[in-house]
């Protein structure tokens, strides 16, 4: 199929579309529900309480410093659902392609999938490919859906409903990597060797520090809207507040420039590998020190804490000695980031 | 919201996003699940066994006789789980939506969803939803996943390994419905008073059949490439043959009317309420019964049976006399009739 384009047959349910199956996504996926092609896959689930999650991938461009829409598309579902406190397990895959796309690229995509999810442990089991007539959708859209096993002991993790004042604050690195990447390149800033996404699947990192034993109240994965959403949903109607050292958050300095230049303000644009986790600050420094260990926990940092004062808000301790109020991103900076 | 349109921003994970979530999503298909807003739902799951699928919607027009893309988006993911001999339980929902489109329209769309999973009795647990610029989607694409439960007895049906010469094939009613719907709307062709699709969750039917304890081999529901495809699936590389006998096969008058003017084969356009089933041949009258009495198995019919002959292949005998060999849709009728 190389060197071919992507026809509309390829979505009719028939011969095209099987070919397609085999030849491309069973190829890469290999896995044995995939090879049954029935509608559905069936699964053994080991517990009674599953976490299920779905995301859909419009980023533009498709193909970035780091990654593309693919790793997206299985890292972001790893994580929504990893940081749910679940053992990501299996993920779909539908595609909606747009007639004339290169057989190539897309199988680029679908093998950087498969890689992806190889690494993070995950079984791609079930598909579905839809095709629209040229100038219908942006070349690629990708959704992911994805299973989990979760222990009961980890259900609080969500929606931190054991978060007290006296908690760490803690994320896994620098923030507005993929969003400032994403801005590069569609503006041809010519800095791509400077800077790349931070897409990652973080299940391996989350399980690293589940099995410390540590008190863990908290973990959401800040994608869109930046950490200062997430800091936001994790303080509005709480019955305590936040308080963020500014200084403290990394910021690598090629993504600050770009943000200087271009008027962003990194605590609001994406992320695709980076976690904000509350834990008990007794247990801080502990975590701090696994997370230091794994390869996407490097740069790891305590950023902030829970408090017993202003209930429901945020507030970020600037570098100059003031401060400002954490909130969510009222319009938008970056359409299609993932 | 309403007399509004849908912004860039509503896709930012920001103020907006949430909004949007609270006002139409939540404020619809209103599970606890939803009104949590994590990224991931936790759901209790009954059994060891999970049947899980995917599908993405992308039919033209949005709106039809019969039904809508939202109304699609629910019965064929619950339609999916249910052949596979599953209980579905839970449905994930993805929007990915062109800035500019009427919320009153999402609105309706999201309406018409809920009522579907009341209908159908599936709870909508989790969603995302992405806004491309205008002209880079067409309106309105949703994906849902499923899940369901699966019953260890009836892990045969989705791969039909248990099918044995002498078996029956039944179908729950008329074909074509929904294509020439479609086909009709995108036409003009102003006969939508006596067609409409078939559209429709099938899983109360097929869990009435399941329970009559008959000896079901296989399910699957006839969708993009019709009727020949299910029943090529069913014969192609398989140690038995197939026997359709064409004039058993339901067409409603008009559906008929439309194949024969615009020179399409029935057997091959799309439906979305309708399963090809292979039950025991001393269950074939009982099923049947039970099948008439449902809503949407009232025009139900025996179709044609498993043979030992010509393994592998399937043959249709026509009204003349005649016979021809069921084949896979070598190319493409319908464009995004689902």
């Amino acid at each position: 199929m190389k060197g071919k384009q992507i026809l509309l047959g390829h979505g009719s349910g028939g011969q095209l579309s099987h070919e397609l199956i085999k030849e491309v996504f069973v190829k890469h996926f290999n896995t044995e529900e995939l090879k049954l092609q029935t509608d559905s896959a069936i699964l053994n689930i080991p517990g009674e309480l599953i976490s299920f999650t779905t995301d859909s991938y419009v980023v533009n461009p498709i193909f970035f410093s780091g990654g593309n829409i693919g790793k997206l598309a299985i890292a972001g579902t790893v994580n929504d659902l990893a940081v749910s406190g679940a053992k990501p397990l299996y993920i779909s895959s539908s595609f909606i392609i747009e007639e004339g796309f290169p057989i190539a690229d897309l199988e680029k995509i679908v093998a950087t999938m498969a890689d992806e999810a190889r690494k993070a442990g995950v079984k791609i089991v079930t598909g579905d490919t839809k095709v629209v007539d040229r100038g219908k959708c942006d070349k690629i859209f990708i959704n992911t859906s994805g299973i989990g096993v979760l222990n009961p002991e980890y259900k609080h993790i969500g929606t931190g409903e054991k978060i007290t004042p006296g908690d760490i604050i803690l994320i896994n690195g620098s923030i507005g990597d993929h969003g400032m990447t994403i801005m590069a390149e569609r503006n041809d800033l010519n800095i791509s060797a400077q800077i790349g996404s931070d897409c990652a699947p973080l299940n391996h990192l989350i399980s690293e520090i589940l099995e410390t034993g540590a008190k863990v109240r908290f973990m959401r994965d800040a994608t869109r809207g930046g950490i200062a959403t997430v800091l936001t949903e994790l303080s509005e109607g709480r019955n305590y507040g936040l308080e963020i050292d500014e200084e403290a958050v990394p910021v690598k300095e090629a993504v600050r420039g770009i943000c200087e230049l271009l008027g962003f303000d990194p605590f609001y644009v994406a992320n695709e590998g980076k976690i904000i986790l509350v834990v008990a600050k007794e247990d801080a420094e502990k975590v701090l020190e696994v997370m230091k260990k794994n390869e996407f926990g490097k740069e790891s940092a305590i950023i902030g804490k829970i408090v017993g004062e202003h209930p429901g808000k945020g507030w970020i301790h600037t570098g100059i000695g003031g401060k400002r109020i954490i909130d969510m991103l009222s319009g938008e900076q970056l359409p299609r980031i993932c």
